[in-house]
């Protein structure tokens, strides 16, 4: 019998092939891409060359040589030993040179060529290189032939120059492992700012040698040395990541003042808090010694962080804090004229801008620190909104997006993914104005986060906001970004990043000598409750464990999502059918030990959710009302919107 | 309705509970224990103290601070900060100190008392303390109430005070992280002698500065700096864990004259050879200088190995060799009445041994050195079996056994278990003789292994391996066994041993973009061939990759092993039922790629099993032979013995 080949299926063979060649595993999108038959195969005799002016960069020696190190973790093909072959793989030119410290618009443009014969990739600077490296492994897979690289002409660049992760380690700390782990995975999808929030009223993570009582008062002895500061910095540096230390003041500041009391306006004593919140604990900010402690301790922190940016904090003091009830502040505001809170900060933040200034830096700091007196070079990140990045734009400072970027809300990817720094009030900015709108940050807060689940919480979802804030901006396809982003998670995790192995871990410990099968597949369907929703029935101190299963839960169920989206009858009854067998057989797993049992409930409303779904699909009517979430649950059923769809139930 | 407590549902509670608390989930198994009610708790507010003359012992400090930090991982409970509580929840006593280096028959005793109020361990010296936490924390887990321990009263001591793993480094490079969870590991069950094979044909994996070459020329750059060696020393020296070196001489010893020809008794040139295998080159016995080339070495290596003994392998020196064929070589055995090679080699050995002995050390090798003029310090290793170990003891030489302990012959955990040093020819030695055989080490010979499947061909079935070594002789259930051994597998995994991630890490590289589900449930019905038939039709170079679905087998198939013990019909029927649908749905993902195509004949196998098997279930007859396997694939169908039962088929 001869393959007959229709119409149809020759229509629908072409539209799978330029399918497979539109969406490539690539996360973010480059700018422009091409794609041709055949593909470049990978075997022993692979090799990269280094060629042009810009190639002795020590970035550019070792990304090389961490790429091929990659290349055996992705393939398991080892490098042929002996000197390398006459015709390199893969070709890198790097044009210029650029020496020196990493700036927020270093070049980062790159073209890749892949042809079945060889891989040309062309950077006008170092940055660019690294940034085309990491395109280049994404785009090795298991292919047909073994592993290859498909043909491709890429050109590429950043929409944004600025493109960073907000990191509190604050509230929970993060060993260095964790912190490579990250720089690691942030260079993988182009990401080029770590912002390392280092200090806020649950701890104080970097060693100072002038103020050792900031780190031995302050950390519970988790906090990184100077050895380890340097040595993230250089890790970073390798990976063209910029790093830009937070010390967050006035405000957030109760760390501080467990070894220095005399920092802050209120009587003391101080202990760092196991609580998140607005704490009332604030700086002085009318005593000369304040700013010369601040003098001196920038000027240390400035020798090892050689970024061009320094970030103050300056978020969120509090209206009810001690500024308020320090009669000997309220004296120094009238003696200054300084009518309100607001003013206060402003005139510190002008004093602690100078100090900054002094030590070659230029400050950032949350919006608040808005203010027409600040010289222009300051650079606002906005957690409030659009409006106070375009009103910051306006005024002639530069600005980045954090609001809409937080991780540690569970969102799903899309959520963040429609977030655009210029959509919104950026929108009616002149062209001037909107060239100060440098990018944007993911921030990740860790009142709920510990160095066993960071990854998961992280990650994929960070590589939609690399996407969002590289990519061009036409490119808003959800349904791709979302396949992508199943290709890039995988890929991550080939890379070292450990989302997918984390919450297999905790699952594993919670299930004990139970099998794990039927706990992972019940907790494929969950996702923990979103916003600040968790700290609705329970004050989370930093002090308690971490090890439930809630914790252990990806932000974001693909099996939820793929429900929730379908209307497929025979893929809703097959899931629905699925997943009420498990559900009941996860039950004994939970009701066996107190670890567990708080999630039988859950595990009940699971069979209850599949039954009315299914009585739904079959057209029996339901004869009670739809069965509603216990609010103080820290855990969702992330299909119960699908079922809801099915059976008329309203939303919650 | 009340609960009716009929007298067989009352048995069946106890039974129950009685098996339970016999069958801890400890691996090796203590010498003596017993369990009572209630169990300790583990909260925040676990603390240890340390007391008794040798608890300021390094080792004990670190081995509790490490016992702290891997109650967190088992766990996800942190320390309460602050001062520790008044009474601590596990209290270790530790009577004597012992300083200096470890001795083989160091004093391991430690007992072990555990309440619902608190654990109490006593050790004699330092090394029992460490055994004994590994009991400790071995029985923390998810129970009923949360984490905990039960009540137990354990007495422990080792049967043999030479408990080891010989680790081949030479054919693959293992990196010193591989190095560190592997003795993670030995510790975790108690094994006490790392014996690191660093020399052989395909690789001399230790630097040396007076002989620089022997790296240079023999490693391809994959060779541990001294600094390396000595961290690995310190690090086994931490965990109770002595390092015996191994230089193989004066066969397999290629690698040697890579830089240094004239150690040889060929012409050359060499260079490190890529096949496994016995090769020709010999070292040159007729030498002075090779004897002052060996003194300067084993000088040097003598200062980073602390150890009181040096392996100089000593194995498999070809009969059709270079000794053979050098006229220098058999006119020197003329002259010295050696009357054959075997002469030749105990000549060398007596002239290396009188080396090792003036750098302090006595020398160990394999069952070929055993020699009447050699002194009785010597140890032998006895690769050979039972009747060597027996020879060299009632020769007055103290032995220790490997054959049938080697763990790159995919031989399930039960067959290594049966394995006793005491039993066969050992058995008839007088009691004095007995005394001689210190213990035995299992094997790891690396021509199939790499850095990234290590963890899985040794785990969980070296743990079987240490029991036997440890274990009091009597303890020889298999069923039990298995039982824990994996609950050990499963709490390995949690302490950072990669046996159970490592497989899943290489299928997912294998199936690409596919969903591994499938994949990973059709490699849990296989296991790689045995012993060294994967040699048989491919001479396996390492320098090409082990990447293929073979290299990610576990070496032992729980769910076939347990195919092939039960009776049950329904069991069988579903099993096979369920794995036919898998090899199914397996096929295409086989068939996407050349990386797993190779695979494809054994997946339309297993369908072509389980038919056959589901036939025999419902009383059909076969109308055609039982498909007997290719000879040449390289993966057993672990389920088949049992198939071959159901249809009345032969053995193959």
């Amino acid at each position: 019998m001869r393959l007959q080949l229709t119409l149809p299926l020759v229509i629908a063979i072409l539209l799978a092939s330029i399918c497979a060649a539109a969406e490539l595993p690539l996360m973010p999108w480059p700018s422009q891409v091409s794609t041709g038959p055949g593909s470049l195969l990978i075997d022993s005799h692979f090799a990269v060359s280094l060629t042009g002016p810009g190639a002795t960069d020590l970035r550019v020696k070792r990304s090389a040589s961490r790429l091929e190190e990659r290349l055996f973790r992705q393939t398991g093909i080892p490098q042929a030993p002996g000197p390398a072959p006459a015709k390199a793989s893969l070709q890198i030119v790097v044009e210029h040179p650029k020496p020196g410290i990493q700036q927020y618009n270093d070049d980062e443009t790159y073209h890749l060529l892949i042809t079945a014969e060889k891989a040309t990739l062309t950077a006008k600077e170092p940055l660019g290189a690294l940034r085309g490296m990491e395109t280049f492994l994404q785009l090795i897979r298991a292919s047909e032939n073994g592993f290859s690289a498909p043909s491709a002409d890429i050109t590429d660049q950043p929409r944004f120059p600025w493109r960073g992760l907000s990191l509190d380690v604050s509230r929970h700390f993060l060993p260095v492992p964790a912190i490579r782990r990250t720089l690691d995975g942030m260079a993988a999808v182009k990401l080029n700012v770590l912002h390392w929030h280092l200090s806020d009223d649950q701890g104080f993570r970097a060693e100072s040698k002038l103020h050792p009582l900031l780190q031995n008062k302050g950390s519970d002895g988790l906090f990184y040395t100077q050895t380890e500061l340097r040595a993230v910095v250089e890790y970073a540096r390798e990976r063209g990541i910029r790093v830009v230390p937070e010390f967050d003041i006035p405000g957030h500041a109760t760390s501080w003042f467990a070894g220095y009391p005399q920092l802050a306006s209120g009587a003391g004593p101080y202990e760092i808090v196991r609580e998140p919140g607005i704490l009332l604990a604030t700086m002085d900010p009318t005593k000369d010694s304040t700013y010369k402690f601040l003098d001196a301790f920038i000027g240390e922190m400035a020798a090892i962080f050689p970024d061009a940016f320094f970030h103050i904090g300056g978020d969120e003091v509090s209206p009810k804090g001690e500024w308020t009830n320090n009669p000997h502040i309220t004296a120094f505001m009238r003696r200054n004229h300084l009518k309100d809170l607001a003013a206060l900060q402003a005139e510190f933040n002008r004093r602690v801008q100078k100090i900054v200034a002094t030590h070659g830096k230029r400050m950032e700091g949350w919006d608040e620190i808005l203010d027409p007196d600040l010289p222009k070079s300051i650079v606002i990140q906005s957690w409030r909104g659009p409006k106070s990045l375009a009103e910051a734009a306006h005024h002639g400072y530069s600005g980045i997006l954090s609001s809409g970027y937080y991780l540690d809300l569970m969102q799903p990817a899309a959520q963040h993914y429609a977030v655009d720094p210029m959509k919104g009030e950026t929108e009616a900015l002149t062209a001037e104005e909107k060239k100060r709108i440098l990018g944007g940050e993911a921030a990740m807060w860790e009142e709920l986060a510990t160095m066993e689940n960071i990854d998961a919480k992280l990650w994929p979802r960070l590589a939609a906001i690399a996407e969002r804030l590289w990519s061009p901006e036409t490119v808003t396809d959800v349904d791709s970004m979302y396949r992508r982003l199943e290709a890039t998670s995988r890929w991550l995790e080939l890379q070292g990043i450990e989302h997918r192995s984390q919450p297999l871990f905790m699952l594993q410990r919670l299930a004990g000598a139970a099998d794990i099968e039927t706990l992972a597949k019940f907790a494929a369907i969950l996702e923990p409750v979103k916003g600040y929703a968790r700290h609705r029935n329970h004050k989370y101190s930093s002090l308690e464990p971490y090890n439930r299963l809630v914790d252990s839960l990806a932000p974001e169920s693909d099996a939820g999502r793929e429900f929730n989206q379908t209307k497929d009858r025979d893929i809703l009854r097959a899931r629905l059918t699925e997943w009420r067998a498990n559900a009941e057989a996860v039950l004994p797993v939970l009701r066996a030990t107190t670890l567990l049992s708080e999630n039988v409930p859950l595990a009940e409303r699971v069979v209850e959710l599949c039954r009315r779904g299914l009585d739904a699909l079959d057209s029996r009517l339901a004869a009670t009302p739809f069965p509603e979430p216990d609010n103080k649950s820290e855990i969702l059923i992330a299909f119960e919107p699908g079922v809801r769809r099915l059976t008329g139930a309203a939303a919650p």
